[in-house]
């Protein structure tokens, strides 16, 4: 396995995981070693949960996985870029990315793209 | 301002810095408060070094600035994507992206595009 720096950050790498058929950015997470090595092995992506403190399968409660299609590692060997087939939305609001808001130069925010579901249908907890 | 969770993370959101002219990943850094309303206000990206521990505008030393396009916030206001216009390479290894090598199955690195200019003539530090 390549050998991440997982020191720089209490033991965790961020990753961005990117849509593998459009290059859109859909979400920002991040991956302890577990994490990556389930990622890597299941080609699943496996985050870690930093606000409920555990290993997070993307879509676990949701079904809306994430299959990896590439990974690219930083310079620094920090950060990755999971390239994904993205099932249903990535965000946990509904949208396809959790990106859907843009800020303008005063600071206000405009929704960029459609909602794909009611974050209601989608089992309630953070997928 | 828009307000941003910083408290997530010592005082810091997560940016992903992307071409906006085809959407690629350029890297992933870090930025304080002072960062974040640098950017906006000068629309020059300035990031928080978290291994020099200071201000960094990028491209101070190398002059590989980036232009603000356009920046995203996520669901959870702790991560942005800034779309910019890369002056030069964004990698300080002298590529275009810092993820310019692939994790192949066997863990292997593959590096994924040409190296656009030589780091040493690159002023040697970061950019």
């Amino acid at each position: 396995m390549i050998d991440l720096d997982f020191a720089k950050m209490n033991g965790l790498v961020t990753a961005v995981a990117v849509d593998a058929t459009d290059g859109e950015v859909l979400m920002v997470a991040y991956m302890n070693e577990e994490a990556f090595r389930l990622t890597l092995e299941t080609g699943i992506v496996h985050y870690y949960s930093r606000s409920r403190d555990k290993l997070w399968k993307k879509g676990e409660s949701s079904g809306n996985v994430q299959r990896v299609r590439e990974i690219r590692v930083d310079c620094d060997r920090d950060a990755i870029v999971v390239r994904v087939e993205q099932t249903g939305p990535a965000c946990h609001e509904g949208y396809k990315s959790c990106f859907f808001r843009t800020v303008g130069a005063d600071g206000a925010l405009t929704v960029n793209q459609a909602q794909l579901m009611d974050p209601a249908t989608m089992y309630g907890g953070k997928s």
